[in-house]
Protein backbone atom coordinates (compact mmCIF):
# COMPACT_ATOMS: atom_id res chain seq x y z
CA UNK A 1 0.00 0.00 0.00
CA UNK A 2 1.46 3.49 -0.96
CA UNK A 3 0.44 6.57 0.32
CA UNK A 4 0.14 8.80 -3.30
CA UNK A 5 0.06 12.84 -3.14
CA UNK A 6 -1.83 13.75 -6.46
CA UNK A 7 0.26 17.28 -6.46
CA UNK A 8 3.05 18.92 -7.97
CA UNK A 9 3.10 21.44 -4.63
CA UNK A 10 6.61 21.22 -3.26
CA UNK A 11 5.16 22.53 0.03
CA UNK A 12 2.56 19.74 0.42
CA UNK A 13 5.12 17.53 -0.49
CA UNK A 14 7.41 19.19 2.43
CA UNK A 15 4.71 19.02 4.96
CA UNK A 16 3.74 14.74 4.20
CA UNK A 17 7.84 14.39 4.23
CA UNK A 18 7.52 17.06 7.89
CA UNK A 19 5.22 13.74 9.19
CA UNK A 20 7.08 11.20 8.16
CA UNK A 21 4.60 9.51 6.26
CA UNK A 22 6.17 5.77 5.32
CA UNK A 23 5.69 4.32 1.43
CA UNK A 24 4.84 8.01 -0.06
CA UNK A 25 4.68 8.47 -3.80
CA UNK A 26 4.41 11.84 -5.58
CA UNK A 27 2.39 11.39 -8.92
CA UNK A 28 1.40 14.95 -9.36
CA UNK A 29 -2.43 15.49 -11.23
CA UNK A 30 -2.30 17.51 -14.47
CA UNK A 31 -5.30 19.01 -13.37
CA UNK A 32 -6.93 19.99 -16.64
CA UNK A 33 -10.52 20.00 -15.48
CA UNK A 34 -12.60 22.90 -15.84
CA UNK A 35 -13.48 24.46 -12.33
CA UNK A 36 -17.17 24.83 -11.93
CA UNK A 37 -18.91 27.87 -11.90
CA UNK A 38 -21.16 29.31 -8.95
CA UNK A 39 -20.42 27.33 -6.27
CA UNK A 40 -18.73 28.56 -3.06
CA UNK A 41 -15.75 28.31 -2.33
CA UNK A 42 -15.53 24.79 -0.29
CA UNK A 43 -17.69 23.02 -2.91
CA UNK A 44 -15.20 24.77 -5.39
CA UNK A 45 -12.12 23.40 -3.72
CA UNK A 46 -13.28 20.29 -2.85
CA UNK A 47 -14.75 19.61 -6.43
CA UNK A 48 -11.09 20.50 -7.46
CA UNK A 49 -9.33 18.18 -5.14
CA UNK A 50 -11.61 15.33 -6.55
CA UNK A 51 -10.90 15.93 -9.78
CA UNK A 52 -7.35 15.74 -9.08
CA UNK A 53 -7.58 12.73 -6.93
CA UNK A 54 -9.12 10.71 -9.30
CA UNK A 55 -7.40 11.62 -12.12
CA UNK A 56 -4.35 10.01 -10.47
CA UNK A 57 -6.25 7.30 -9.19
CA UNK A 58 -6.71 5.78 -12.59
CA UNK A 59 -3.08 5.30 -12.55
CA UNK A 60 -2.51 3.62 -8.81
CA UNK A 61 -2.71 -0.02 -7.74
CA UNK A 62 -6.29 -0.99 -6.02
CA UNK A 63 -4.81 -1.02 -2.53
CA UNK A 64 -3.10 2.69 -2.60
CA UNK A 65 -4.68 5.81 -0.82
CA UNK A 66 -4.90 8.84 -3.44
CA UNK A 67 -5.08 11.94 -1.69
CA UNK A 68 -5.63 15.25 -3.54
CA UNK A 69 -5.80 18.83 -2.61
CA UNK A 70 -6.27 22.29 -3.81
CA UNK A 71 -5.94 25.59 -2.28
CA UNK A 72 -7.05 29.49 -3.11
CA UNK A 73 -7.84 32.36 -1.59
CA UNK A 74 -11.00 34.38 -1.39
CA UNK A 75 -11.37 37.78 -1.52
CA UNK A 76 -14.31 40.06 -2.37
CA UNK A 77 -16.48 36.69 -3.72
CA UNK A 78 -13.47 35.89 -6.10
CA UNK A 79 -10.53 33.26 -6.14
CA UNK A 80 -7.34 34.54 -6.44
CA UNK A 81 -4.95 31.60 -7.46
CA UNK A 82 -1.37 32.20 -8.54
CA UNK A 83 -0.46 35.57 -10.15
CA UNK A 84 -0.08 35.58 -14.60
CA UNK A 85 2.99 38.33 -14.07
CA UNK A 86 4.47 40.70 -11.52
CA UNK A 87 1.91 43.55 -12.28
CA UNK A 88 -0.80 40.42 -11.46
CA UNK A 89 1.40 40.20 -8.03
CA UNK A 90 1.21 43.50 -7.41
CA UNK A 91 -2.59 44.09 -7.44
CA UNK A 92 -3.19 41.18 -5.36
CA UNK A 93 -0.97 42.06 -2.16
CA UNK A 94 -2.45 45.49 -2.48
CA UNK A 95 -5.61 43.59 -2.33
CA UNK A 96 -4.12 41.86 0.74
CA UNK A 97 -2.46 44.59 2.47
CA UNK A 98 -4.18 45.25 5.73
CA UNK A 99 -7.11 43.51 5.17
CA UNK A 100 -8.88 39.73 5.51
CA UNK A 101 -9.20 37.30 3.61
CA UNK A 102 -9.95 33.25 3.31
CA UNK A 103 -8.07 30.27 2.38
CA UNK A 104 -9.44 27.37 1.75
CA UNK A 105 -8.39 23.76 0.64
CA UNK A 106 -10.01 21.11 -0.20
CA UNK A 107 -9.12 17.72 0.18
CA UNK A 108 -9.84 14.08 -1.05
CA UNK A 109 -8.66 10.83 0.00
CA UNK A 110 -9.43 8.01 -2.11
CA UNK A 111 -8.95 4.57 -1.31
CA UNK A 112 -10.56 1.28 -3.50
CA UNK A 113 -14.06 2.09 -4.10
CA UNK A 114 -14.05 4.89 -1.12
CA UNK A 115 -13.88 8.64 -1.77
CA UNK A 116 -13.76 11.44 1.03
CA UNK A 117 -13.80 14.91 -0.02
CA UNK A 118 -14.02 17.71 3.18
CA UNK A 119 -12.84 21.44 2.81
CA UNK A 120 -10.91 23.82 5.86
CA UNK A 121 -11.49 27.21 6.08
CA UNK A 122 -8.89 29.90 7.39
CA UNK A 123 -9.10 33.39 7.95
CA UNK A 124 -5.46 35.00 7.22
CA UNK A 125 -5.21 38.49 8.30
CA UNK A 126 -2.15 40.71 6.41
CA UNK A 127 -0.60 43.79 8.49
CA UNK A 128 -0.22 46.87 5.83
CA UNK A 129 2.37 46.62 3.56
CA UNK A 130 4.17 49.52 1.88
CA UNK A 131 4.45 49.75 -1.80
CA UNK A 132 8.30 49.06 -1.96
CA UNK A 133 7.90 46.41 0.46
CA UNK A 134 5.14 44.98 -2.14
CA UNK A 135 7.77 45.63 -4.78
CA UNK A 136 10.80 43.90 -3.04
CA UNK A 137 8.80 40.60 -2.01
CA UNK A 138 7.77 40.29 -6.03
CA UNK A 139 11.80 40.75 -6.78
CA UNK A 140 12.19 37.79 -4.79
CA UNK A 141 10.04 35.74 -6.95
CA UNK A 142 8.40 34.22 -4.28
CA UNK A 143 5.10 35.32 -5.01
CA UNK A 144 5.01 33.65 -8.60
CA UNK A 145 3.89 30.09 -8.02
CA UNK A 146 1.38 30.94 -4.93
CA UNK A 147 -2.16 30.82 -4.78
CA UNK A 148 -2.42 34.87 -3.63
CA UNK A 149 1.01 35.42 -4.56
CA UNK A 150 2.29 35.15 -1.09
CA UNK A 151 3.59 31.96 0.61
CA UNK A 152 2.97 32.04 4.56
CA UNK A 153 5.94 29.63 4.97
CA UNK A 154 8.29 32.08 3.36
CA UNK A 155 9.02 35.64 3.40
CA UNK A 156 5.52 36.11 3.29
CA UNK A 157 5.12 35.36 7.62
CA UNK A 158 6.35 38.77 7.67
CA UNK A 159 2.95 40.06 6.17
CA UNK A 160 0.43 36.94 8.13
CA UNK A 161 -0.47 39.44 11.42
CA UNK A 162 -2.84 36.77 12.59
CA UNK A 163 -4.60 33.73 11.58
CA UNK A 164 -7.98 32.02 12.92
CA UNK A 165 -8.01 28.33 11.76
CA UNK A 166 -5.40 25.77 10.69
CA UNK A 167 -2.24 27.14 9.49
CA UNK A 168 -1.32 24.12 7.45
CA UNK A 169 -4.71 24.87 5.51
CA UNK A 170 -2.85 28.25 4.64
CA UNK A 171 0.28 26.27 3.15
CA UNK A 172 -1.86 24.17 1.19
CA UNK A 173 -2.24 21.04 3.28
CA UNK A 174 -4.82 20.88 6.65
CA UNK A 175 -3.02 18.33 8.38
CA UNK A 176 -5.34 17.88 11.35
CA UNK A 177 -8.11 17.16 8.73
CA UNK A 178 -5.75 15.29 6.77
CA UNK A 179 -5.33 12.98 9.63
CA UNK A 180 -8.57 12.18 10.29
CA UNK A 181 -9.75 12.11 6.88
CA UNK A 182 -6.94 8.80 6.82
CA UNK A 183 -7.91 7.84 9.68
CA UNK A 184 -11.73 7.34 8.39
CA UNK A 185 -10.14 5.49 5.50
CA UNK A 186 -8.38 2.84 7.70
CA UNK A 187 -5.14 4.57 7.61
CA UNK A 188 -3.25 5.76 10.75
CA UNK A 189 -0.02 7.89 9.76
CA UNK A 190 1.07 9.01 13.32
CA UNK B 1 26.54 44.51 11.63
CA UNK B 2 25.16 40.73 12.19
CA UNK B 3 22.20 39.74 13.85
CA UNK B 4 22.58 37.96 16.32
CA UNK B 5 20.14 35.12 17.47
CA UNK B 6 20.36 34.50 21.13
CA UNK B 7 18.22 31.01 21.03
CA UNK B 8 19.91 27.45 20.88
CA UNK B 9 16.52 26.79 19.47
CA UNK B 10 16.47 24.71 16.15
CA UNK B 11 12.83 26.05 15.39
CA UNK B 12 14.12 29.49 15.69
CA UNK B 13 17.34 28.55 13.31
CA UNK B 14 14.90 27.76 11.01
CA UNK B 15 12.44 30.36 10.86
CA UNK B 16 15.66 32.90 10.50
CA UNK B 17 16.76 30.80 7.94
CA UNK B 18 13.57 30.60 5.86
CA UNK B 19 13.24 34.19 6.08
CA UNK B 20 16.72 34.14 4.71
CA UNK B 21 17.95 36.77 7.00
CA UNK B 22 21.46 38.40 6.19
CA UNK B 23 24.65 38.02 8.27
CA UNK B 24 22.14 36.22 10.35
CA UNK B 25 24.84 34.60 14.03
CA UNK B 26 23.71 32.35 16.20
CA UNK B 27 24.77 32.56 19.90
CA UNK B 28 22.39 30.65 22.37
CA UNK B 29 22.08 32.27 25.71
CA UNK B 30 22.63 30.03 28.58
CA UNK B 31 19.23 31.31 30.26
CA UNK B 32 19.79 30.81 33.24
CA UNK B 33 17.97 33.53 34.89
CA UNK B 34 15.46 32.73 37.63
CA UNK B 35 11.58 33.32 36.02
CA UNK B 36 10.09 36.46 38.02
CA UNK B 37 7.35 35.17 40.19
CA UNK B 38 3.42 36.43 40.04
CA UNK B 39 3.01 38.08 36.77
CA UNK B 40 0.78 37.58 33.82
CA UNK B 41 2.55 34.97 31.27
CA UNK B 42 3.29 38.18 29.23
CA UNK B 43 5.25 39.73 31.70
CA UNK B 44 6.99 36.71 32.40
CA UNK B 45 8.35 35.57 28.92
CA UNK B 46 9.21 39.18 27.93
CA UNK B 47 11.49 39.15 31.18
CA UNK B 48 13.16 35.98 30.16
CA UNK B 49 13.32 37.20 26.65
CA UNK B 50 15.14 40.37 28.13
CA UNK B 51 17.85 38.29 30.02
CA UNK B 52 18.67 36.22 27.24
CA UNK B 53 19.23 38.99 24.77
CA UNK B 54 20.45 41.12 27.40
CA UNK B 55 23.22 37.80 28.40
CA UNK B 56 24.34 37.46 24.68
CA UNK B 57 24.43 41.48 23.57
CA UNK B 58 27.51 41.40 26.39
CA UNK B 59 29.37 39.71 23.73
CA UNK B 60 28.22 41.10 20.38
CA UNK B 61 29.88 43.84 18.55
CA UNK B 62 28.27 47.78 19.70
CA UNK B 63 26.40 47.58 16.40
CA UNK B 64 24.84 44.10 16.27
CA UNK B 65 21.45 43.42 16.86
CA UNK B 66 20.29 40.90 19.48
CA UNK B 67 17.13 39.17 18.84
CA UNK B 68 16.03 36.81 22.55
CA UNK B 69 12.46 35.29 22.74
CA UNK B 70 11.27 32.68 25.01
CA UNK B 71 8.14 30.42 24.79
CA UNK B 72 6.04 28.44 27.03
CA UNK B 73 2.58 26.63 26.72
CA UNK B 74 0.04 28.05 29.32
CA UNK B 75 -2.70 26.31 31.09
CA UNK B 76 -4.98 26.70 34.38
CA UNK B 77 -2.43 29.58 34.96
CA UNK B 78 0.84 27.78 34.82
CA UNK B 79 3.73 27.22 32.85
CA UNK B 80 4.51 24.29 30.73
CA UNK B 81 7.82 23.60 29.37
CA UNK B 82 10.01 21.01 28.34
CA UNK B 83 8.84 17.53 29.78
CA UNK B 84 11.03 16.44 32.62
CA UNK B 85 10.66 12.82 31.16
CA UNK B 86 8.08 10.67 29.59
CA UNK B 87 5.48 10.03 31.63
CA UNK B 88 5.54 14.41 32.12
CA UNK B 89 5.22 14.78 28.44
CA UNK B 90 2.04 11.92 28.64
CA UNK B 91 0.10 13.91 31.10
CA UNK B 92 0.59 17.20 29.58
CA UNK B 93 -0.79 15.46 26.63
CA UNK B 94 -3.57 14.42 28.23
CA UNK B 95 -4.37 17.64 29.54
CA UNK B 96 -4.23 19.64 26.32
CA UNK B 97 -6.19 16.58 24.29
CA UNK B 98 -9.70 17.93 23.28
CA UNK B 99 -8.98 21.55 24.67
CA UNK B 100 -8.06 25.10 23.52
CA UNK B 101 -4.40 26.39 25.57
CA UNK B 102 -2.35 29.39 24.95
CA UNK B 103 1.36 30.06 23.43
CA UNK B 104 3.12 33.16 24.93
CA UNK B 105 6.05 34.14 22.95
CA UNK B 106 8.54 36.85 24.72
CA UNK B 107 10.63 38.81 22.07
CA UNK B 108 13.48 41.52 22.96
CA UNK B 109 15.47 43.11 20.29
CA UNK B 110 18.24 45.23 21.31
CA UNK B 111 20.48 47.49 19.39
CA UNK B 112 23.03 49.43 21.00
CA UNK B 113 21.25 51.02 23.80
CA UNK B 114 17.94 50.63 22.94
CA UNK B 115 15.77 47.44 23.82
CA UNK B 116 12.23 46.84 23.03
CA UNK B 117 10.66 43.55 24.55
CA UNK B 118 7.26 42.37 23.42
CA UNK B 119 5.15 39.59 23.78
CA UNK B 120 2.44 37.21 21.11
CA UNK B 121 0.08 35.86 22.63
CA UNK B 122 -1.60 32.42 20.16
CA UNK B 123 -4.97 30.33 21.10
CA UNK B 124 -4.07 26.53 19.98
CA UNK B 125 -7.26 23.97 20.20
CA UNK B 126 -6.39 20.06 20.76
CA UNK B 127 -8.61 17.76 19.37
CA UNK B 128 -9.05 14.52 21.70
CA UNK B 129 -6.53 12.41 21.64
CA UNK B 130 -6.15 8.45 22.56
CA UNK B 131 -4.07 7.27 24.62
CA UNK B 132 -2.34 4.99 22.17
CA UNK B 133 -1.50 8.18 20.02
CA UNK B 134 -0.06 9.98 23.14
CA UNK B 135 1.83 6.95 23.96
CA UNK B 136 3.07 6.75 20.02
CA UNK B 137 3.89 10.29 19.64
CA UNK B 138 6.27 10.14 22.50
CA UNK B 139 7.62 7.12 21.22
CA UNK B 140 8.56 9.39 17.88
CA UNK B 141 11.03 11.34 20.42
CA UNK B 142 9.45 14.20 19.21
CA UNK B 143 8.01 16.10 22.44
CA UNK B 144 10.87 15.55 24.76
CA UNK B 145 12.61 18.99 23.87
CA UNK B 146 9.72 21.24 23.19
CA UNK B 147 7.39 22.96 25.55
CA UNK B 148 4.02 21.98 25.95
CA UNK B 149 5.33 18.21 24.72
CA UNK B 150 4.39 19.02 21.03
CA UNK B 151 5.83 20.54 17.80
CA UNK B 152 3.18 21.87 15.92
CA UNK B 153 5.51 21.84 13.05
CA UNK B 154 6.20 18.03 13.43
CA UNK B 155 4.05 15.30 13.92
CA UNK B 156 2.14 17.48 16.47
CA UNK B 157 0.53 18.98 13.25
CA UNK B 158 -1.69 16.37 13.53
CA UNK B 159 -3.71 17.49 17.04
CA UNK B 160 -3.74 21.76 16.16
CA UNK B 161 -7.25 21.54 14.78
CA UNK B 162 -7.89 25.27 15.22
CA UNK B 163 -5.20 28.39 16.58
CA UNK B 164 -5.69 32.07 16.63
CA UNK B 165 -3.41 34.30 16.15
CA UNK B 166 0.17 33.89 15.11
CA UNK B 167 1.38 30.27 13.75
CA UNK B 168 4.83 31.46 13.91
CA UNK B 169 4.69 32.27 17.45
CA UNK B 170 3.41 28.56 18.37
CA UNK B 171 6.66 27.43 16.74
CA UNK B 172 8.32 29.91 19.13
CA UNK B 173 9.07 33.14 17.08
CA UNK B 174 6.02 35.39 16.16
CA UNK B 175 7.87 36.29 13.02
CA UNK B 176 5.38 39.26 12.25
CA UNK B 177 6.03 40.96 15.08
CA UNK B 178 9.92 40.54 14.83
CA UNK B 179 9.82 42.21 11.26
CA UNK B 180 8.01 45.26 12.98
CA UNK B 181 10.01 45.16 15.84
CA UNK B 182 13.42 44.90 13.57
CA UNK B 183 12.14 47.63 11.88
CA UNK B 184 11.51 50.19 14.51
CA UNK B 185 15.40 49.35 15.40
CA UNK B 186 15.75 50.57 11.77
CA UNK B 187 16.57 47.09 10.21
CA UNK B 188 14.64 46.06 7.74
CA UNK B 189 14.77 42.30 6.81
CA UNK B 190 12.45 41.59 3.58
Amino acid sequence: MNIVLASSSPRRKELMEMLEVPNLKILPAKGEEIPPEHVSPGELVKALSRAKAGEVAALCEPDDVIIGADTIVWVDGQAYGKPRDEEHAARMLRRLSGDCHEVYTGVTVIRGESCISQFERSLVRFRKLEEDEIQHYIATGEPMDKAGAYGAQGRGALFVEHIEGDFFNVMGLPLCRLGKMLKEQGVNIL
